[in-house]
């Protein structure tokens, strides 16, 4: 469908190491990593500079080229997998432009990879908390685009909330320079927010400004028996007040995900002496030595004096608590060594993440014959990761679709609870109909502001907004 | 202008109690609280519910009738006073309509005044963080619309910040309910960041759901007399790494600030028994007793060592800490009484504050006889308060325009600093003009966005972008 010459003109305008048509370099970049979708692209652009980007937009939007951007292709939901479209990596665009310490910020180039930029960080003193299970190969593109969360939303926010400023190309490929490393920019409308999460549709990311924070001087992390998701409720805000805002994590894990992670990942043990139907770790970063520690057990003190806590442990040392945690990072891969899952990732409020919880388990064991119900997540941002699996389940197209009427049931009840179907994996193409048919203001309101900024529809079609 | 049977129509979908054409009921209105503009509305409306302001803004856009929103009417800009437009003031609409403090959130319409929910939150032994001047007056609307900062962006952030969720009224009348209490919502664009900060450009903001926090159990508060900027920018490093992100402001006052406040504020006195070129005034609120006094008191004495701190109290209770907070928050009201003066409110990186302060200063002392400079302001968060002032100054026209040369080189300092002309009060109609000039790009996308959401340009025009 691409013409020859405007081919050319990509291959003429990159130069021979900036683009490929070579199948097996290709391949890795039409395929998610979960094996769900299979794409395809005539080719693969990998420009080593904005004013790069900014050329090929420019030759794509003048022969009304269609484009998906793709950073390190670790997403869930389709986004960034081209379906006939031009691919753009900007994995050459790796460049740490600024540090800046004094003004607690970064500024880096967009296909810099997330662990790359935490350890500048840390060369520096400084912390960039953004942490989750992909970041040794997501992009900070990527990761803006999608507004990736992680394990320390609760303390840190979204990647929305880490972003100062934004360097985009625009469809029709002029660049827009919104880098400004502030915390107080009333400007007018905040442009920047537009490109963050918005899946590639409205333009590329190609660097960013980003908040870093002081390193906490000692980090405490305990793990939990507990009887409920109800309980980790109200530990967290137990939590919350005694931390004084050092709480920077409180992940909820029940104990059919903590027997996976025995079961599958190498090297785990069960911390707690008895077995608990739930778990919470929890994860305080203070700047004194002494006062995580002394808000930790405060806040435990108080949980099991309340009854809320059965029994618990703090780590005694660094190793410690990465094996604690490395209970709970690993739970997606133990469940695909597990079986086929149909996962969830929603979001309610807080305070009704037990009701949820328990209303969706009922649920899908009506709905779908031996549901093993996996529901683990973030207690702090009310995001849970609802997962309907099945240890004997065979090919996953045939398991999803018995599942289909539960994830129905699952999202009926997110929408009774004010909560939200895509919470921090995104819509892609995945649940851009889901998302059509449940929020159609939203997605007209979404449509009305892709058609001004990307009249021709250029940018990741398919994506977010479904064709009409 | 407006036609009669639409000012009927008007009338009749509110009722008698909803709308007003008396001069004294309008005065307060069509003139901002500094004395600065002086417009004009040949109606003022009064909506008391959210499908009221749906159905006016139906009757407008029909009738092709522009419109202003207004709030508490705060604003420094020129933002929400009407120049022919309808007026429309959401005053009637004060209810808080839901608190969950188990997802630390609360649903307020806009008419809310701050300071009713700041009590709000803490009847739930929740605080509500934003923190400024007008908050006796100021309303949810209008600090949501204008982006509002204040002394406690450095720990909670701006507005922006703060809000989970918006229901806004659109240019046709719809109703868009994006009320959701999430801390994760990756559904598509996060629509809700449109209305924040726009200056009622693209809708009327007629509820909100907004984050809680946990109050704080010890607030500590300390004057510390600093040599200069640099010393504070050292001390604010200090002070976040120590306190583990429990720092609540950090905020600079320069010693002639702090002279007017003495002189004109009763009940003040200087806390120390030297005078100090600067002052900064630091706040801890920490979740465990003892704690922020501790965090505070090893800031203080790092800083006395490293010679960056002359001399310093902590306060010892919490009249004392009013006591502090009271020579920083008059100072606009003690500059007011004063004389008068050419008031910047910029932002700049926090690592080039010393910088700029001290190039602006010299840059204003050159270009403007018997300059007096005043620059205090919010050190976190890289928000000087940069102002040029002069106590026998002549009638205000004279003298800003004597101070014109003086703003136009504040403002390419700041430019070259990466800074932003417009930190917390925004651009209004004040600042309108300098913005497309000096980011003619930013306001070209935003007149893209405008015009898709408001088509018919009846959403405060001539604010933010001016007309063609």
């Amino acid at each position: 469908m691409i013409k020859p010459e405007t081919l050319d003109a990509l291959k003429h305008a990159l130069g021979p190491r900036g683009w490929s048509e070579d199948p097996h370099e290709l391949a890795p970049h039409t395929r998610d990593w979960r094996g769900r979708w299979q794409g395809e692209t005539p080719i693969l652009l990998k420009p080593a500079a904005s004013a790069e980007v900014s050329e090929i937009m420019k030759i794509c939007a003048a022969a009304n080229v269609a484009v998906t951007p793709q950073g390190g292709n670790t997403g869930l939901v389709g986004g960034s997998i081209p379906n006939g479209e031009v691919l753009i990596s900007l994995s050459r665009m790796r460049t740490i432009r600024e540090t800046d310490p004094a003004n607690d910020s970064i500024t880096v180039e967009a296909g810099c990879i997330l662990e790359t930029v935490q350890q500048a960080a840390a060369d520096h003193d400084r912390l960039f908390p953004l942490s989750l299970g992909s970041q040794g190969s997501a992009s900070i593109g990527g990761l803006i685009s999608t507004n990736a969360g992680g394990v320390h939303v609760l303390r840190y926010g979204m990647m929305r909330d880490l972003v100062l400023g934004i360097e985009a190309v625009l469809p029709d490929g002029r660049i827009w320079n919104g880098l400004r490393g502030l915390r107080k920019d009333n400007s007018g409308y905040d442009l920047k927010q537009l490109f963050i999460g918005a899946e590639g549709t409205l333009g590329i990311v190609t660097a960013a400004t980003l908040k870093l924070f002081p390193r906490p001087a000692e980090t405490t992390v305990a793990f939990a028996g507990i009887s409920s998701p109800a309980a980790a409720v109200e530990l967290l805000g137990m939590a919350k007040t005694a931390s004084g805002g050092a709480l920077s994590a409180l992940e909820l894990i029940p104990r059919n995900a903590l027997d996976l992670v025995l079961e599958h990942i190498p090297n785990t043990r069960d911390p707690l002496a008895e077995a608990h139907p739930w778990y919470a770790l929890i994860e305080i970063g203070a700047g004194r030595i002494g006062e995580g520690r002394a808000a930790m057990e405060a806040t435990l003190e108080h949980a099991l004096e309340a009854g809320l806590v059965a029994d618990a442990m703090i780590a005694e040392s660094d190793a410690q608590a990465q094996a604690l945690w490395q209970l709970r990072e690993p739970i997606a891969e133990a469940e695909k060594a597990h079986g086929k899952a149909a996962k969830h990732d929603v979001s309610i409020p807080v305070s009704r993440i037990a009701a949820f919880i328990e209303e969706a388990t009922n649920a899908s064991r009506r709905l779908v014959a031996n549901a093993e119900v996996i529901a683990f997540g973030h207690v702090g941002d009310g995001n849970v990761h609802f997962n309907v699996a099945h240890r004997d389940a065979g090919a996953e197209d045939d398991f999803l679709e018995a599942c289909e009427p539960a994830t129905t049931a699952i999202y009926d009840l997110v929408q009774s609870y004010g909560g939200s179907i895509a919470a921090e994996h995104g819509v892609g193409t995945l649940k851009a109909g889901d998302l059509a048919e449940r929020r159609p203001l939203d997605v007209e309101m979404m449509r009305t502001v892709k058609t001004a900024l990307d009249p021709k529809g250029l940018m990741n079609p398919r994506v977010l907004i479904p064709p009409r």
